[in-house]
């Protein structure tokens, strides 16, 4: 019997720490893991050898369970990018180092694409090498552009949060009857699930997003003034929600076309995100009263309304990741296979890591409406199973209890 | 046996509908009311003769329910500001009309300072011209800065959305390695209530704000600097809580002494909040990684983490109101007097409503600490009771469910 290394990489999401949790479930439901090791902030806690031994601080169920409900990298995440071994290996053999040292069967890696590059190449390089490690990637991100698995853990739990806020903004854009509008920007540099989900805030039938413009589809600027003055035309509240990686058909950012020129008192430029660039778009052409909102790391670290689909998947994707580490399987990922949409079932398989690495899945151009400012009945069919059921998360005083590994 | 028309006003927040629920609730109990009208957009609805039958509308249980967790103002709001009868009387001679229209002997008005203006001018316009209408108010407002009540209905809930959204945020900074100081602007122009309440991150002995600032202290830029680099100095993510409204020592807000500078493509000047301001600050004088976040209309909208102490306590305001109003009470309020802290106790009274209107309450100075950067512990163990307890919210596909009256 030897030992597990688990860590975690890349942007925090609400149910990182749940997969974190399946893998020790799995764990001690397997009896075949001796001691389990979590690297700080991802695979940099491996090469500069700085570990935190799971056994001594997950003990009981409650722990594992707050675990499974607090938000973020409990372990601490990094955005560490594996070079090619031909060029520089020293990072390699920092991290065999650190197995050998610990005595290190398994290595568990949460993440994203980038992460899952790293899954890839540190499996080769120790197959090379005759390395008898097992190297096993089980996937997260709330931009839901993992290739191979039907989604993303992480996803539904953001989705679920922007749906809800949402659907809560146009209660509060809908109390007035004086023309306004607000524009939300949602994360999605090149993929605008995200930004799609903002269409799950009409689910039940009363208001939400009115407008939504995915990051995949060319913006243009006199198209989107047409669009919400034909709104403003039919109620006074217009709702519009926003991928920040809107571009323009050369390719530009929406943000940058707008804010380029603009400078503060000490001379630097202005950052602006694609709403505030909208803002500014439709004060100069319709004048009206107009607010822009930026979710910002709220979507992604929303854990008191993560979903209950979400949250169980994330687990689930873990203990998978440790069952196919077991059995002997490396450098491949833990993914989720959808059986059906209604009733919604999945099944857990494992994939082959290297067609993961570095590739994006983006929202089909099919699944928005040909208007360009909506998404499809069948997008919507795909994401609603993603945001169902509520955790069972815990408060103390008023918020919600977290747990805090180091 | 007479009519009631109640209305809502002001800036919406998660518990006014709660109060709303409260009067409905009062009226079905007391049997002592006929029809009940709801004025839609405040008090402009009964200006315009704009009402709604809500016997009609909240028939059963499940809607009142239902109600009390949806946010906004669910029958409008505006932000009328009554002129003084003996300037302009038209506004209230068409309210007296109305009123006599409908027969409607009951005006309950919900909203913050400016509806509890109105509630003064129109109750003593009544007196003086032989009108015999009772006139009482119910309080909301996010910001708490009513005078004559512990504590107004709607800042607990928002306090618990931003309590609860700092920690979170405090995890998924926390999980970084490197320097980064993250900025959150949080409501208040005149008082910094809200801002405070982000202390109440901590209440677990978790991460959560490192720094607060709010608008009552004067706000200085190098002291600010410094303060953040003294953080820095002691880990890495470095989370600062900032009132929207600060200002320095000649009160001019921050915001607009770095921006002013700003202009975009178009000419027309940047808007900048708080945060951004100090966002750009931080990025010229100490060069780390910064971002600032604002909770915008979240934090007054965020019904689905609302605090069940907050919108039983609204709704109890709404019977409060009713109660004062039938026993023939006219020109006040329903207030919130506290008892105890620990045990948390509180009664419900009625105070004049013109030592309410044109006042605000802000922090007092003894509650902020000396060094200017944080609050007391009196001021914690003055909001924590307040955000005790979480909402028996439904869902519905998903995302919670909310009522239209219309």
């Amino acid at each position: 019997m030897r030992n597990l290394l688990v860590a975690q990489s890349g942007g925090p999401t609400a149910a990182i720490n749940a997969t974190l949790a399946g893998v020790l479930q799995g764990v001690r439901a397997s009896g075949k893991v001796d001691k389990v090791y979590g690297a700080k902030n991802g695979i940099e806690g491996a090469i500069k050898d700085q570990l935190i031994d799971l056994n001594e601080i997950i003990r009981d169920t409650k722990s594992m369970d707050t675990l499974s409900y607090t938000p973020s990298s409990a372990l601490g995440t990094c955005r560490y990018k594996m070079k090619d071994w031909r060029k520089d290996d020293e990072p390699y053999k920092k991290i065999v180092e650190t197995f050998y040292k610990y005595d290190i069967k398994y290595f568990i890696y949460i993440g994203g694409n980038d992460s899952m590059d790293t899954v890839d190449k540190l499996s080769e390089y120790c197959k090379l090498n005759n390395h008898d490690f097992i190297i096993m990637g089980a996937p997260k991100t709330v931009d839901n552009d993992l290739n191979l698995t039907d989604h993303s853990p992480g996803f539904g739990s953001a989705a679920k949060y922007i749906a809800t806020t949402i659907s809560e903004l146009a209660c509060d854009i809908g109390a007035y009857d004086i023309p306004a509008v607000t524009i939300v920007e949602i994360m999605g540099r090149n993929a605008g699930w995200l930004t799609a989900s903002a269409a799950l805030s009409r689910v039940n039938g009363n208001s939400g997003a009115d407008l939504i413009y995915l990051c995949e589809k060319d913006f243009d600027n006199a198209r989107f003034i047409n669009d919400v003055k034909e709104k403003l035309a039919q109620k006074p509240g217009v709702l519009v929600a926003v991928s920040e990686g809107v571009k323009d058909s050369n390719g530009a950012y929406v943000s940058d076309q707008i804010s380029s020129g603009a400078v503060d008192n000490f001379g630097h430029k202005y950052i602006a995100g694609a709403a505030r660039a909208l803002e500014q778009l439709v004060r100069n052409e319709i004048g009206c009263k107009v607010r822009s909102i930026e979710l910002n790391l709220m979507q992604r670290a929303a854990a008191h309304i993560a979903s209950e689909t979400d949250i169980i998947e994330s687990l689930m994707l873990g203990q998978k990741a440790l069952s196919c580490a077991l059995d002997g399987e490396t450098g491949r990922m833990a993914a989720i296979k959808r059986l059906s949409d209604m009733p919604y079932r999945v099944e857990f398989v494992s994939v082959p890591v290297n067609e993961v690495a570095n590739h994006e899945k983006i929202v089909p151009m099919n699944w928005i409406t040909p208007d360009g400012h909506d998404v499809t009945e069948e997008l919507v069919a795909y994401m609603k199973p993603l945001i169902q059921g509520e955790t069972n998360v815990k408060y103390e005083n008023g918020i919600p209890i977290q747990i805090k590994l180091y």
